[in-house]
């Protein structure tokens, strides 16, 4: 008998319809003798209802009591699930955040999961019941409700699974796992059956939408087996596993696209040490975090230093390097919107070099203009202009054979 | 300074334009010195709202499942008071029942309370902060969230009364007070300024709408003072009161009628001792209330049998009496729904003589005849015809001069 946490969204809880259909779901694992804990988000749309409830009674509602509100949404959800349960003959126990000492720090809106007591579902799984778990939402030590921020459902799927010791934790989302590339740029994309911790926490934190950072980031805190897959389309997902990385692990598992992001350059300033710390520095005290750094030292004793920033920023950031300009007496300040940041994440780098000379080639021969370039052990990104940025990801997609069906053995080696 | 509970019910915080005008009221005790605490009800058409979603998945869900959707209703009321509290510029804190410690029995759906820890209360009252408590719902002891069921609302707010040694309770309603008759039917009815507890116990259990027995009961356990007014009128409503009533008091305070019942009579039964037991017994093993019983003994050795119970349970409870009929070889059964239940009650009957008189011949005066009398030490029922209920109300209440002013000092010696 194993233990499985599931953990389902808004949308796949949105109405009636959808909460049965979920039922079945859970039913059908807990039928196979498997131990079920469940993990619950609001209706889809519900917390915007309860939070324009709020906005006409106060525009600026204390946090404490925005959490008080909002935290009835999966109150209502885990209420119905029980319910849909017991009607397919299962006994079921629903239970807040609070009722299983889901316990936080007191940071309302954005808490944080201080520690688990399970005793409680632990007696209710001894009784082969399903346990059926409000995500999002915790206690603080004086018994009022947090909730855990964007993303929140997941860390409490993840937390419920690693205070259990559960054999699986799986989220189920609208997508049935994680691919090579998006596939709505790459039909040819593959569904990874199996992807390092260390490849997801790169790629969440590059813009794959399908599990948030700090989920990802729990998840490895105490390696938790993650599953990710389709509550709407049956099939096995991908699960994140911490195993290393076994000889036919590809080189390369994903690629990624970014285009919300921003270039900012200042130019001619004095190459003097610590003049790229004055020039961030004044950066990060507007509290705008940039991403890639590269400073090009000119001829004339002058350098240009460049860094990528979120497009959001970008009229903030320019302001203040406007400033910084004339103080330096730099020679000018390029701002530019239209790029893209193109990702290759692979474990396999580590044990393999090439990867950054055959993804450079590929993108020339295609006529794309690599701007920045910045390297992690398992990952290599660059900065093209943003019109590339389908191309981009389509050429490298070709190049590191990820279209490929995953089964042929010498895949990760097909580069042209 | 004194500690008020304010109570308003689902109309009053039916939207966000409710419950800002909840919060001004509030805000003023509030200003006054005297500290505050608020239960609320959910948004009125809420719970169905939320029933109808557990229809969806499940006609006959777990009743500790529908207390932990339903719940949700008050969970989201005081947040947003506290909220509309906040924007005044009013320290508020909203709170589950199960967060103040509402501890009830395990009986979902009509749990009842057995304990309060108010420490938690009174701290926030300490730093001059309203309380804002959910109605209806504690927690029994395993943490599991209860319901109180019909009129939870008021018991919760008394309890809390009670717990809090509060020294006024106040339930707002959609009616500014207690009145002689229902103002509906006659029209010089007046509002009571004070009614003692045993009236208020009689008058709510006679179908008076304004408070449910069960929270009467609960502030006269307690002596918890109780006040009755308007959420959308100002004015002192009605105060029920625990003193020994005084002099001036009046003979008779108000006047009841309910027509929601139905009258069943048995004839012909042989007149032997135990009689009445059989067909009462039988009746109660269908789980069926009885009200006033008759018997009257024949000539021929045989009696007859007349009780009132609820319209709604005639047809069973016919139908039980029509198989017992057989049984015991009676020679007939009547079932009548047209009848209507008056009632006048005053704690003045104590120490008066005569009420009785002045009502069968007010009534006799009028034509309407009396099918039955039921008589307590406060209180005097008739049963007549439904067609005559307002006409007999109106005639009462001028038999008994209460439709003068209440300052009048003769007012109550005033009969006819």
């Amino acid at each position: 008998m194993s233990l499985i946490v599931q953990k389902f969204g808004g949308t796949s809880v949105a109405n009636a319809e959808c909460i049965n259909a979920v039922a079945d779901m859970v039913a059908k694992t807990h039928r196979q003798g498997d131990a079920t804990v469940v993990v619950l988000s609001a209706m889809s749309g519900e917390t915007n209802r309860l939070l324009a409830l709020a906005r006409e009674v106060n525009e600026q509602a204390p946090a404490r009591e925005i959490d008080m509100l909002v935290s009835t949404g999966e109150q209502v959800t885990i209420a119905l699930l029980a319910m849909a349960l017991d009607e397919r003959g299962i006994s079921a126990r629903s239970y807040t955040g609070g009722q299983v000492n889901i316990l936080t720090d007191n940071i309302h809106g954005k808490a944080r999961i201080l520690e688990i007591d399970s005793a409680r579902i632990n007696k209710d799984l001894g009784a082969k019941r399903v346990v059926v778990v409000a995500g999002f939402q915790g206690i603080d030590r004086e018994g009022d409700i947090t909730t855990l921020g964007r993303g929140g459902s997941d860390i409490t799927a993840v937390a419920l699974a690693a205070a259990l010791k559960a054999d699986e934790c799986r989220i189920y989302t609208d997508v049935d796992g994680v691919y090579t590339a998006d596939p709505r740029i790459v039909p040819e994309a593959q569904r990874l059956e199996i992807i390092t911790f260390e490849e997801m926490l790169e790629l969440s934190s590059l813009g794959a939408k399908v599990l948030q950072t700090r989920s990802v980031e729990f998840a490895g805190k105490y390696r938790v087996p993650l599953r990710v897959l389709s509550t709407f389309k049956e099939g096995p997902g991908t699960l994140i596993s911490y195993e290393e990385p076994v000889m036919e692990q590809p080189l390369i598992s994903g690629i990624a696209g970014q285009t919300d992001d921003a270039k900012l350059t200042i130019r001619g300033i004095p190459d003097k040490p610590g003049i790229a710390h004055t020039v961030l520095a004044a950066i990060a005290d507007t509290q705008i975090n940039v991403d890639m750094i590269i400073q090009n030292v000119g001829a004339d004793g002058t350098t240009d230093l460049t860094f990528t920033l979120s497009r959001h920023d970008l009229p903030q950031a320019r302001a203040e390097l406007d400033r910084l300009a004339a103080e330096l007496g730099a020679s000018e300040v390029i701002g530019d919107e239209h790029v893209a940041k193109i990702s290759v994440v692979g474990v396999g780098m580590r044990s393999h070099s090439g990867v950054a000379s055959t993804m450079f080639k590929s993108l020339a021969a295609e006529g794309i203009n690599i701007q920045m370039i910045s390297t992690s052990e398992i990952k290599i990104s660059v900065v093209v202009e943003d019109k590339y940025l389908e191309l981009a990801i389509r050429t490298l997609h070709k190049a590191f054979g990820l279209g490929d069906t995953m089964c042929s053995e010498d895949s990760t080696t097909d580069q042209e």
